[in-house]
């Protein structure tokens, strides 16, 4: 019996499947369809992966992807450059932005230190960050998930920024332990900044 | 608060959530991996759709996907022109391929009958399947998938074949009913195509 599959459908599905939270099936799903939509729509998924991937780079301040260096929130002098919000990834900074509730700026970890993972502190952008603090930053506001390893990041920044001095505080428990950041209400987001300590 | 995501990963969001199964959520995690993943590895992907899309064309006898023109089992001399199973789709063509059970040549139909969703019988490869029965084909084994739409478009391919004359079967009733093709096991489609009645 012959492999049933074309060499490049083949390859392609097994592209896919490098995808987080795509397995063989869905791979193959995805896969059979990119190759039976009109040539327009699936060639405009290429397109748009290559576009990312050229204007898309990390704001050499905060981190989070941007087109621009400085990032728009970065280079918004609306936005109180003393304040800086300390998030894990992109998606989280999204979430605390969707909700509307803060006000001064960002900084992306890039990732949460997972012993498990084989992440630890030095593969985060703490570096950046504790030069950050020591240029102007009034208070840094640890938003980590709130979960075990969350709140070990949390830790390992805090012990980053000890020597600077600044003030470093942490949402307030209206984030619910266990819970994950990016499906929080933006209510249960805005509260939590209300009552940070 | 300005739009947090960068209009090009904006975009890539929203591509990907064309793709089936694939929700806003699920985009959003999709586009992050893909500009934080390494570049060659993203880039792959993208060269992987174009790829795909650029070689794989419908076998003109069979209509399965391939990237020779007829498909490798259409050209096998092995497998006998007389004996054609008809499936909904090149993944149930798989299915029944890596079962191994199957000798004969193939026939995608590239659906299945759904007025639910808008698909009749002529939006199915039908005329080439009856030009295809009138050129030496000795029988036609119908294998849809043994749920209600399935069935329905096993009876209009019936109804389409009768005025050849050739010799119709369908897949015993091993399969069983309200499954799904792509998801039996090889030893019940073999059984299946023992039976084939």
């Amino acid at each position: 019996m012959a492999d049933a599959l074309p060499k490049s459908l083949e390859h392609l599905v097994e592209r896919l499947s490098t995808l987080p939270g795509v397995g063989r099936r869905t791979a193959e799903r995805l896969a059979h369809h990119l190759v039976r939509a009109p040539q327009a729509e699936a060639l405009s998924i290429a397109d748009a992966i290559r576009e990312a991937r050229e204007k898309i780079r990390p704001c050499s301040v905060c981190r989070a992807p941007a087109e621009s260096d400085p990032c728009p929130i970065c280079a918004d002098p609306a936005r109180d450059p003393a304040l800086v919000l300390v998030v894990e990834t992109a998606r989280d900074l999204k979430a605390v932005e969707d909700s509307g509730a803060w006000k001064g700026r960002y900084h992306v970890l890039g990732g949460r230190v997972s012993p498990i993972e084989g992440v630890g502190p030095d593969d985060l952008a703490l570096d950046a960050l504790v030069a950050r603090a020591t240029e102007g930053v009034r208070e840094v506001v640890l938003a980590t998930n709130p979960d075990l390893e969350g709140d070990g990041t949390a830790l390992h920044v805090e012990k980053a920024l000890a020597p600077t001095g600044v003030k470093v505080s942490r949402l307030a428990r209206g984030v619910p332990a266990g819970g994950s950041l990016e499906y929080l209400s933006k209510t249960v987001l805005a509260e939590a900044l209300d009552h940070r300590r």
